[in-house]
Parts: C-alpha cells; sequence; structure tokens
C-alpha cells in the first residue's frame, strides 16, 4: 500500500475542516437540553473520522461546477447518518465493539439506552439537514440509508453470522448484497448528493452514480484487504478481526489475490465513469485512488 | 370515561383505511430483500394501532381545504415514526416491554438485533414518503422527532427513572419536558404537516400548530390517567405500570383530579385554537374530544 496521492490528501484535509464547521453548525450545544444525548451525539461525531463522505459530496458537486456553499448542509448530513449506523452497529446486539477509532463506543462511555437514543437522534438530524437542500436530496440518502441499502446490508450481515465462509455461488451473492448494502450504497448516495446541490444535469448525475457505485464497493474490498493484511498502529483498530469472528468478506470468499484485482477493477470502472465530466473531476479520481490504495 | 363520540369515531375509520393503504404501498413486501427485516417491519407496523397521528394528518389537510389525495405519503411517514419509536423503547436496553398492543414486541417476536434496524428503517422510510410532500415537511417532521422532540422526551425519560417522583417544581418541569418532547411534539406534528400537505396559509399553519400541541399534551395527560384508573381488558395494556416502575406522570405529581383537570383544559385550549378555521376544522375538533375522553 502507498502513500494517498497528495490531490488526495489536500481534499481530505479541506472535508474534514468544513464538515467539520458543517456539523458543529448542524449539532445542538453540548449543554442543550437534553444534555446527556447531545453530549452522545457529539462524542460520536467528532471522534476522528476521515470524513470522506463529506469529501466525496464535495468533489461531487465540485465536479458539476457548484461550489461549497451549494453542499454545506449535505456535508453535515452524510456524516451525520454515517455515524448513526456506527453507534448502532457496535451495540451489544449488533457487533458488540467496545473500541471503535481507540476510544470506547459510544454505548460505552454513556450507555446502552443512550448509544440506541443518539443514533435515532443521529439519523433524524441527517434528514432535518438534508432537507434545506431538496427533497430529492432527502429520497436519494433515504433510499440508501433504508431497509434496501445500509440498513439491509446490516441485516443481512448479521444473518450470515455462523453460515459457513466459502468460494459458493451463495456465498458470493450474498457478499455482494452486504457490500452493496453496507457501504456502497451510501457512497454512492454522497457523491450523487453533492451532484444534486450542485445542479447536475441528467447525464452528470448518472456519472456520478456510476463513479460512487464502483468507489463504494472498491472500497469495501480495500477494508477486507486491509483487515486481513495492515498491522494495528497503522489500521488504528486490531486487524484479522474479521478472520477471527469467521466474517463474510471479499478475502475470506474469493481470496486476497482476487481482493487486491478486484479493488484496481473497480477503481478502473470509477475513472472510465467520469471521463464525461472532465477536469472538473479531478478530485473524484483522486479520492477514488485513494479509496483503493490507502492504508488505514 | 364515556364513548367516543361517532365523528371521531367514522374518522379513525377511515384513517385506519386509508394509513393502511398508504402504508401498504410505502412498504417493501414482506418477501422483498432482505425479507427478516421487512417482516420485523411490517409486524410492528401492522399491529392494530389506532392510527390516530395519521387520522390528525387526515383531519388537518381537510382542514384547510386539502384532499386524501394530497397527504397520503404523509399519513404513511408519521405511522412509520411513531412506529420506530415504540420498536425502540420497547427493547431490554429501553423500557424492557415484552409485550405491546397484546403481542410479543418485535426484539421478542424477532431478535435484539433486527428490531434494532427493523426501527432504524423505519424512520428512513418514514422520511423518504414525506420527502414526496415537500422539504418543508421533512423539516417539521424531523424537528419533532429529534433531539429537541421525541427523542430527547425518551431521553430524559430514561435520565429520570430512579429519581423521587413529588410535586417539587424540578419533577413539574422534567414532566413537562417529557410529554412534551416523548408525545406532544409528534402529535402536533403531524396535525401541522396535514396542513402543509393542503396548502395552509401561515395563520391557518399557526392555529393547527396551537391546536395539535394543546392535544398532544392533552393526549399524554389522558394517558396517564387512563394508566391509572383503567382495566387491563379496556386498555389493552397492563394498567398500573407506570406507579409500580416510579414513572414520572402527571397523576403522580398533580395528583388525579388536577390530571383530569388539566386534559378538558388543554381539551378547551385545543378548541379555541381551532376557531378561525371554522367548520372545516370540525373533524379535528372531533378528534381533540376523542383525545381526552377516550377509554383505551
Amino acid at each position: 500500500m502507498t502513500t494517498p496521492p497528495p490531490a488526495a490528501e489536500l481534499l481530505l484535509r479541506e472535508a474534514v475542516r468544513l464538515a467539520d464547521a458543517a456539523l458543529e453548525l448542524t449539532l445542538p450545544a453540548a449543554d442543550a437540553w437534553p444534555a446527556r444525548l447531545h453530549q452522545a451525539m457529539r462524542y460520536s461525531v467528532f471522534a476522528g473520522g476521515k470524513r470522506l463522505r463529506p469529501a466525496l459530496v464535495l468533489a461531487g458537486c465540485r465536479a458539476v461546477g457548484g461550489s461549497y456553499a451549494a453542499c454545506a448542509p449535505a456535508l453535515a448530513a452524510v456524516e451525520l447518518l454515517h455515524t448513526y449506523t456506527l453507534v448502532h452497529d457496535d451495540l451489544p446486539a449488533m457487533d458488540d465493539d467496545d473500541l471503535r477509532r481507540g476510544r470506547p463506543t459510544c454505548h460505552k462511555a454513556f450507555d446502552e439506552a443512550t448509544a440506541i437514543l443518539a443514533g435515532d437522534a443521529l439519523q433524524t438530524l441527517a434528514f432535518e439537514a438534508l432537507a434545506e437542500i431538496s427533497g430529492e436530496a432527502v429520497r436519494v440518502l433515504a433510499r440508501a440509508a433504508g431497509s434496501r441499502g445500509v440498513v439491509g446490508g446490516q441485516q443481512e450481515d448479521i444473518d450470515a453470522e455462523g453460515s459457513p465462509v466459502d468460494a459458493s455461488p451463495a456465498c458470493r451473492a450474498r457478499l455482494e448484497r452486504i457490500h452493496r448494502g453496507k457501504t456502497a450504497a451510501l457512497i454512492r448516495a454522497s457523491v450523487e448528493i453533492g451532484g444534486l446541490s450542485g445542479g447536475a444535469t441528467p447525464a452528470q448525475r448518472a456519472a456520478l452514480v456510476a463513479y460512487g457505485e464502483a468507489i463504494g464497493l472498491a472500497f469495501q474490498v480495500a477494508d477486507d484487504v486491509l483487515d486481513a493484511t495492515a498491522d494495528a498502529a497503522t489500521l488504528g483498530k486490531t486487524p484479522g478481526k474479521d478472520a477471527e469472528q469467521g466474517k463474510l468478506t471479499y478475502v475470506a470468499v474469493h481470496g486476497l489475490t482476487a481482493a487486491r484485482a478486484e479493488a484496481e477493477r473497480l477503481l478502473a470502472e470509477a475513472l472510465v465513469a467520469l471521463v464525461p465530466l472532465g477536469a472538473a473531476a479531478e478530485p473524484l479520481a483522486a479520492l477514488g485512488r485513494f479509496v483503493v490504495q490507502r492504508d488505514r
């Protein structure tokens, strides 16, 4: 794995700054009623995330000629939605994780009821923020986040627990459904919402969706590769956990060599999709390369 | 407690029929991927609820001259949102209830992870449906449902567990925050969203909000009275549970006589708010009387 290209690093740094400003404006103050809930929401949101999804919103908006001002509420919305899914995924009844990004998870730092409610309220706030963009943006996020997207992927992931992991067609199909739902849906929606904020034409929107779908799948394949190969210090979490838990991953089903090849193939597919957008899509291309070549 | 007036009964019967049709159109089929999740969502939604919130949307829409067609997606949206809060409130980490409306709660009929995810996806679907009405309707529901509304009220309710329940100013203030958040916020938003669907003027909208706020508070006070006085067969759930759990209720803080007087006072306030809307608001008035005088 190589160092991310400077273009992506710069964009990600900018996205952290802009997304954090938008989140600060969107989230109620930590001492506003009910304080414990708002503290739990802020604790989970300001936990040192990469802000990849806001970066994709920003780059998607700029790829069609839009500015930061046009997409600011959407930067907050996609990160709020993403954070809610992490808070709920970490719950004892779900993945039962004690640590996230080196800190206690929300239900460990607060309590289980507060973590459930903080996740619920983060999802609500995502839609409140996105309503500032348009009803169509709300629809795009809701379709990606709901039972046929993120939540559906998580349900299938949980349903799959304890099932044999092999290279059978059933496992391959299930793996693809999990990846499309759990990860790719929200990444694709982030790019699409960026485009909508920036006033994308139908053709531009279709190009962004094709790019987002490929990059979303590539992200999860690369994640599976990282879990199988990286060391804990670089990754910031315990590697090898997927294999230990018998999780259905791309590496477990297809092997490491095939996983690396698939990530590169998806990247190529994403870059081809960007061609009609011209030079304005260069930041999206840089983010795509980062997604596949990152080491964390 | 008397039988509900016929006008309210007729409207509630109509709301059940129309809301169930809208919900059937909105919810994915029980065998659509991921089937277990969609089964849990449908199990919770089609559980014999009164559909009071859809009835308030419908009556609010008609009070400003709108038709069923104008508000159909909103009928589904408010009931989906309400159902998600019930599914999450029943979880072991929250109120830990095994029965709801005489049937096993979602986490008992399925499992805890599925119940968390079903609640999550029901919330998402509420916003997807409401985006068909307008961005403003999404904003109204999100503000009512989020950390300063429904979720905030539930958080304070949980934070209050184990605290002494008395008539002190601190208890009174806390009780009002819980009632405003947990119950009144969504009832008020339902009426307001009905009005928005029907094209309410700003003055009509203000009247609907004032009515909705008063009826929302009256609903919870009446609920507290029912829990303290009704028998199990009429109520459809175990009465006396609030007192047993040391819950902060209007009856516990102010006493039964004061609770009954407060419900009637709030009803009068709600009916006064409807005056500017004229005869078109008669169904809302009937629903208001039902809310205070119901026996279930």
